[in-house]
């Protein structure tokens, strides 16, 4: 991804990274990305929106987004980030105390979807990307769902990751202290599944989410 | 909190939420907000910071939000969200898939906080915000350490809450489909906690990790 003054890594050069392999597993790793927009005026706004990737594009549901796009014309300026966090950094200090994550921030502008086909297409991959193998479990989007839904492509211009790992970086003066210093894991988890009162009875859990939950 | 225009939830208007307990609440079931702003061409950035609150404040570390305040002046236009994953939701149908969450976005302006006694009590409650209990047990910010650090206090202006529980909704024409419908729980896990190498032999893990890990 090409680096320029929008993602440069700055506050901590060593923990930026550009190429794409690392760009795409992050994003591949959640299902939240947090999407800003500015309107005519420069107003902010920043919103949590679903997304499914698709190479260097990401598909995103709509709302705010497609009002400011009809305020806006069909393609408008969009940075967009996902986070994950992996730990709690305890250092000696409070200034060196963390959090272990992945991040990425992307530019880049969002338009919208519009041919009904590449629309039905899209929600299968956001189904997918929900949890992998559920879209062929599921009744497919019908013509008025569709056309319910807005649906926006956002394509990557550029984008950088930060990764933090591994253990707190105290000063060396610090390091004789009496204080503990490590990380705190934080991992994300799956419960029991639990099946919704009306489902049709007999009808098991299905392999989606057995493969989900690991088993 | 006051609705108006900006915050006013109006895609599922019964996920709206106002009420100031609400929204603290969120708030302090996180440690990362993602926070926006635009520089003065209009062109938006979003990215993930560390926050602690205090009443309808949250402080923040600086960084890429600090230069834009530099580059345009004393208070910027700021909108920032915190989003919490509470569950993936499988419906009959791929239209009615959706996840269970809680989010905040609220809208204020970002200001620099310059007194170094202001910027080493803000340090403390950062440390207590990562994990409770934690700033008393290790050494608190000197006055070089406060220097190096941009923080920004932001006060919210006007906020809403968007929250998603329980079972899918689907269509009634679906629910005799022999598909399965119900919710996979996710939650956050702290794993056991890893003393780094350097440690001073026989320091035992922290009252506030005992804590977090709940034991």
């Amino acid at each position: 991804m090409p680096q320029n003054a929008r993602t440069k890594v700055r506050r901590v050069a060593q923990r930026g990274h550009y190429d794409r392999e690392t760009i795409h597993a992050i994003l591949d790793s959640s299902w939240i990305a947090h999407v800003s927009f500015a309107d005519p005026k420069g107003q902010p706004f920043v919103i949590p929106m679903l997304y499914a990737r698709e190479g260097d594009s990401l598909y995103l549901h709509g709302s705010i987004a497609s009002r400011l796009l009809k305020s806006v014309g069909s393609g408008i300026e969009t940075c967009l980030c996902v986070t994950l966090v992996d730990g709690v950094v305890l250092a000696r200090s409070h200034f060196h105390h963390s959090m272990n994550y992945r991040s990425v921030v992307a530019f880049g502008q969002a338009v919208a979807v519009e041919d009904p086909a590449d629309k039905a297409a899209i929600f299968e991959r956001f189904v997918d990307a929900l949890i992998p193998g559920r879209a062929r479990e599921s009744r497919a989007a019908d013509r008025n769902e569709i056309n319910a839904t807005s649906l926006l492509r956002f394509d990557i211009e550029d984008a950088s990751a930060k990764i933090r790992t591994g253990e707190p970086k105290d000063d060396p003066a610090d390091r004789e202290l009496p204080v503990w210093a490590g990380v705190v894991p934080v991992t994300q988890h799956f419960g029991e599944a639990i099946t919704a009162a009306d489902v049709v009875a007999g009808v098991p859990i299905p392999r989606s989410v057995i493969n989900l939950l690991g088993r």
